[in-house]
């Protein structure tokens, strides 16, 4: 059955996107798993606990080794089981967050870290349709400043957001026959439509 | 200064050679921070209560991966400033540990990613030189079976203890300018003795 994954920058609207996906290949009589990154699974959630401990400052080398440890565990004890059982998977964040909140940000250049630890934590198990919500810089930040009450440094911010979209652009320009990329400066309903022209293909 | 790893199956006396020559070197005058893998951080107490919960059967990628993320740590936090401060370094196990124990006993081929980790992870922080305690598999599970009250599955401990040993002689002969053989199987004293002249060298 299929596997699709869904990513976007903070403010993209992605969590939203999940849950409409999900709601219509039920109604079009499908059985879906719903999941999410980085804790999908009982490793993912433990290394979450670790990864968001508010004093925590680990380096991005650290949060691919560990993303990377609980990414096996989801895809042996979660992904791998639902789709031989006949069940699609609908993934909130899969690799490609991996590369845009890591490997795109880090000082060290974590390439080839990546690359191997794809090949044997992900294998065959590559999603077959990867949506990345898409949206400019200023859009992105206006929302997430909304969301926060703007308790935000404005410079460090716009920095990281632009690495992290920079990298999800990147992965769907490497990976075109997998990656989609889909406008989310528009409406949720429209986005929902752009998003579901892609999957009605797979089904 | 020097940076040494002491590496050994269990029943190899590793600890009690540890605290040996840590406190020769201390008697020689010598500034010394004792450490050990893969709890001799924070992250690394963190992952080791992982791998250690009673009802866990965590993959030899996922305990790698995890591991690696550890030592990152380690290595960032502990062991470089030491280094940099003027300390001696003494670490029961290191990466040779890693490959024994992960990467020997894995049905996946785990070489290459080991590889790629070790690069990012320890980069130029390998140890100056590795200590590798070897035994006798009989004497090994001898000595375990007796600390452990014979509760072991003999043709089980066997073929770990096999592959687990020869995993740390695979190492030794890869690195043979770093790494050190030393025959466990003598008196305590005498083990120290052989420690105590290789590392010698390095005052």
């Amino acid at each position: 059955m299929p596997f699709i994954s869904i990513e976007g920058i903070d403010g993209s609207g992605k969590t939203e996107q999940v849950r409409l996906l999900v709601e219509r290949l039920r109604n079009a009589g499908q059985t879906v798993l719903q999941t999410k990154e980085p804790d999908g699974g009982r490793l993912g959630m433990e290394v979450r606990a670790i990864l968001v401990a508010p004093d925590r400052q680990l380096t991005p080398a650290e949060q691919l080794l560990l993303v990377s440890a609980a990414r096996f565990d989801h895809v042996r004890s979660v992904i791998r089981p639902a789709l031989a059982n006949g069940k699609w998977v609908i993934s909130d964040r899969f690799i490609d967050s991996t590369y845009a909140f890591q490997v795109a940000v880090s000082d060290v250049d974590l390439h080839q870290l990546f690359r191997s630890t794809c090949e044997i934590v992900v294998g065959a198990t590559l999603p077959d349709l990867t949506i990345i919500l898409d949206l400019p810089l200023e859009v992105a930040l206006g929302r997430r400043g909304l969301r926060r009450d703007g308790v935000l440094d404005p410079a460090e911010a716009t920095r990281d957001f632009a690495a992290i979209r920079h990298g999800l652009l990147v992965m769907a320009r490497e990976a075109p026959e997998r990656c989609h990329v889909v406008d989310a400066n528009q409406t949720v309903d429209a986005v929902a439509c752009d998003i579901w022209r892609i999957v009605e293909n797979l089904l």
